[in-house]
């Protein structure tokens, strides 16, 4: 049995959901007020620049908080941000108790929220749900702790193992509700990453398409797609590659390529190109990918998904830089002659890497699966089920 | 909303469910009795020679059934087999209506146990839960209808596809819960199948290991293990391996092979064995696996499980010959060079080979996912599922 403050904290993380394609840069935060045992008001947040989830409370409830109880999934924030800070307001109302679902890493708040409410008088509670909380926003606790995003790599493949290779929707492997859960993945990430190679086979634009993406954006709020990243080291991509169309584009290329190479290939591109070239140190001839993820992080990029072949995907493997694998397996056996199929041979793989299942389901008619490969993902295994779970009851 | 009939044929579908270990060759039974809108009396048939569902259901309730429905999920018997009529009592105990799922394919019976009862003036209902019903006995009718067993086939493998060949419990892929399973589906098979070389390679035993298969029987009633199939075209097995012990065997090999050779390979086995030796047709050099498929119907084997090597798991696929994948994934990726693993690689597979997800959960740490693959199993997939179902909300 989950006591009360269980029990409503979990609505707040359920609230904090709400902003899941559109809180990022930002962690998201969901806020519930409750007086007598009953929800009053409930709120989250949507976007950055848009009232904190306490703030977003406050504007629907005018009413006497003396005797009520705040659940925030958050620490209120104590300093002038995008936004006036929270706990000014938090204290102004003078609420009896706050309950804090975790702190926040952000090393701005970091536990100074905590003490302003403590120091004025407030009762509070810290760390109910607090691992649910914190898995929720994975991302942004790695970012402000590791100084690098959550790194997600998508496959999608028959049972068999194989993976399309090249464009065509009749080379898709997976049905049309696994490619649109994919594209929601798509919209939860920060950043998009892929290769060279994988642009120059499949011509991919990595766009967000969904059809009902707009109905499950909060009101008002507009979609902001994420930041497309290609590993390209010798810039080879070619200008007409549709991937460098309409949205941001970061190509990331070696160290040492001159000036002119560079300039030639953005005159190329037309006048209305987001395409920004990124140098970036080499280790064994491949771009050192904690270098981009440490540049990602600074751009403010809390999740990353990978969509590219098993040669980056098994490089990456290899060096232990994914966090978690996102897996569409279709029912279907693809053999070993079907034209324009790559096998899933992570040959260089020396050693065997074990993960934990955190999410299977089919969706439609194929499975998805997530695969918790890094320790600080396996950490929080638990965690993030429960909090998808949410996601499921509470999206009607 | 389901209306009132089949909610009581659902109960009986439940009952049915209890003999899954025990029935075979019999199919599942289960009979629910019904008055004025409650359960009175309900049972199940346990085992080939013990009562028959409606008999079971009869010993339990001696009261009158002038005002009764019997909810019977297979139409009642009307011939003399290992136990007399099930009609005959039926129509003794003036029952006033019987509603029934599915008739009863076996040509002894097939619609003559519906006659009888409609004759005797009894309201008689045929088809509610039909689908669910053809179903939850598929191997049954496919032997009745078509002379053959449902074939299911088990691999358990790598996210990357990558099986293990090599004995010792050191190779296994998958976990404790993931192999219980198996073994479940084992005890629910009429036979097993094997290939020598997958002997040769594993010295596999092919027993029914499960810690609390005792508990999931009937009262009262024994286990009897699966039979166990061995595919060996010319006789090459060890007489030395474990499969070769304590359980009856049946070696099927290829047309032709010598007496003398049979009688020495027999007279190296120890004097308690139960093997015999059944030649077969040859087909491409192969033993023709849809004769084996018939003598395995001439046995009663309702349901076989192979358990073997990608060789001939691609020649049966290839061939069109199985029913069903048993699909256990363990969240680990072994890569090219692990020791003793095989690659799940279809080669021989000239075309995509699709089929239908029936069922996907986690057990343990592993994906247990069952594919659909013949047309049959296609057609009945959704039905399979909720039989299924039923499974596990009936079991405590």
């Amino acid at each position: 049995m989950m006591k009360q403050d269980e029990i409503f904290m979990h609505q707040a993380l359920q609230m904090a959901c709400m902003g899941q394609y559109s809180a990022r840069p930002n962690p998201l935060v969901g806020a519930v007020l409750v007086r007598n045992g009953h929800v009053i008001a409930k709120a989250f947040h949507a976007q950055a620049g848009k009232g904190h989830a306490e703030k977003e409370l406050f504007s629907q409830y005018a009413g006497t908080m003396e005797d009520a109880t705040l659940y925030v999934t958050l620490e209120p924030c104590s300093h002038f941000g995008r936004t006036p800070p929270c706990v000014d307001e938090i204290i102004a109302r003078r609420i009896k108790r706050v309950v804090i679902a975790t702190e926040d890493p952000n090393p701005k708040v970091n536990g100074k929220g905590i003490q302003r409410l403590k120091e004025a008088g407030i009762d509070v509670t810290v760390g109910v749900q607090r691992a649910e909380a914190i898995s929720q926003n994975a991302g942004f606790f790695l970012r402000m702790l590791e100084n690098r995003p959550f790194v997600r790599a998508k496959v999608a493949m028959s049972l068999d193992g194989k993976v399309a290779m090249h464009s065509g929707e009749s080379q898709w492997i997976t049905d049309v509700p696994a490619r649109e859960s994919g594209h929601l993945w798509r919209a939860r990430s920060g950043a998009l990453l892929t290769s060279c190679e994988t642009v120059s086979k499949d011509n991919c634009q990595l766009t967000v398409r969904h059809p009902t993406l707009p109905s499950l954006l909060p009101k008002q709020i507009d979609f902001h797609p994420p930041l497309k990243v290609i590993l390209d080291r010798t810039l080879k991509i070619p200008a007409s590659a549709r991937i460098l169309q309409h949205t941001k584009v970061l190509l990331a290329v070696g160290h040492g390529l001159s000036e002119q190479k560079k300039q030639h290939f953005l005159s190329q591109l037309p006048a209305y190109h987001q395409v920004k070239i990124v140098e970036f140190p080499l280790e064994n001839n491949h771009i050192a990918f904690g270098a981009v993820l440490q540049c990602l992080a600074e751009l403010e990029i809390n999740d990353v998904m990978i969509e590219a072949g098993p040669t980056l995907l098994t490089g990456l493997l290899q060096s232990k830089q994914i966090d978690e694998l996102l897996i569409y397996i279709a029912p279907s056996l693809m053999g070993a002659n079907t034209l324009a199929m790559q096998s899933l041979e992570f040959s260089s793989l020396s050693d065997v890497l074990r993960g934990d299942f955190s999410e299977v389901k089919t969706v439609g008619k194929d499975i998805e699966a997530r695969m918790l490969i890094s320790d600080w993902a396996r950490t929080n295994n638990a965690i993030i089920k429960n909090t998808q779970e949410f996601v499921c009851s509470f999206i009607p």
